[in-house]
């Protein structure tokens, strides 16, 4: 038996999010079907997290396991080929040791949310980013980021239906650039919460706007509800752009 | 009468070109009846530059008359109302001078062209990129691009059908530049030939994979024959970037 490692790169739009679900493809299962097409053999795909539906990676990691002998270049090429999913493909495949866990082995996860800033619809972007009109100030959201940084608990960015037994975690980096007309928001953490980037977003949009200011988001963080939080930003926006171990 | 100018943004995947075509939806045409939708009246929409089908534009530029009277902001809103198609948005709209002409009006044009140089099938930039694998010197291929500056007969670079009258054009700008495992070739000129920056892309790649060198470029333009240049690069890594008045 070997391990694989697979890094994975996926347009959410095509899938009802990363997991197996009853209402239409989950990446998970689109990779699954590949591996099953070339190998014969019934696997499992672990992920290193579970992304929504919409939700988009530049390079997912997960994991599996065959029992026939396959190099890591077969691998890849073989899943590849294989998928029936246009908008799934592996960048890359490696021979793991036996006790890699693309979930639990994990010690660091990227986002990246995307903001177009302009009036004008998407035309190229449409589902790869949340467009939003009027004035934003990406500096005054960046500043206001600040204050989430570090060990708290974050209950009040949370989805109410997160199934995590503690809402406390570290987060290492909140930033907010403009570039453009884009406004580029990055997180970085050893681990997030359900919707917790997203929430992130919706909230700091506010402080974007003028509506509130880096003491409002210390104050929402500090009621620990959700309803002290701002909405959650559509998935469209939101990539996995990194896994750590 | 006004004049109106537009900018617009398409993802040229929904459309068979800039041009009204009959075997499918063309932006000019989209555009059009957009216009029709909330003006009542018929215009024709001239557009700077005649992009394929395929071709992508992030700011193509384009006019068009209206005889009943409209704020160049109620013509912005109201076309990206009435658009039907997806992929397509108009950024900007102006009065312009009546004499004003969106394609010979211009002065110079720029697009960009994008290849992803990896291995792996584009799970996001599908239809928005030429995925090419193997070794690519990005250098190399500036550094033979350098060639191509200045005024020379262009016959090798444009298409066989290509209906301009004259062949010679001058070039401005040629860079490329490799951004991670993306190459970005940045063209300029006042105008250009039917396919040239494709031709330019596909001919410069022959540099790029150490088939070629500058002076088997230099060999090629000077020969004035289609067939002694590379390939033709496909339409989905183009992009029309930007007109100048």
């Amino acid at each position: 038996m070997s391990r694989f490692r697979i890094t994975v790169e996926y347009d959410g739009a095509g899938f009802v999010g990363w997991q197996r679900q009853d209402n239409g493809l989950g990446v998970q299962q689109a990779l699954e079907q590949a591996i099953t097409a070339f190998s014969g053999e019934t696997a499992t795909v672990f992920g290193a997290g579970r992304t929504d539906s919409g939700v988009h990676a530049l390079a997912q990691v997960a994991h599996f396991d065959l029992v026939r002998e396959f190099t890591a270049y077969q691998v890849c090429e073989a899943i590849n080929h294989h998928l029936k999913a246009a908008g799934v493909a592996v960048l890359d495949a490696v021979v793991a040791e036996d006790d890699f866990h693309a979930r639990f082995s994990a010690t660091g996860r990227s986002y990246l949310y995307r903001i177009t800033n302009r009036r004008a619809p998407l035309a190229l972007d449409r589902g790869r980013s949340w467009r939003l009109k009027g004035k934003i100030d990406a500096a005054a959201m960046h500043e206001a980021a600040q204050v989430l940084i570090g060990k708290h608990d974050f209950t009040t960015f949370r989805a109410t239906n997160c199934q995590a037994e503690s809402a406390v975690k570290t987060l290492d980096r909140l930033d907010v650039e403009r570039l453009g007309d884009e406004i580029q928001v990055r997180a970085q953490a050893r681990s997030f919460l359900h919707h917790q980037v997203r929430n992130f977003v919706g909230t700091l949009v506010l402080v974007g706007r003028g509506k509130w200011d880096a003491d409002d988001i210390a104050t929402a963080l500090a009621a620990r509800t959700r309803s002290a939080g701002g909405e959650t930003a559509p998935a469209c926006g939101l990539y996995l752009v990194g896994v750590g171990y």
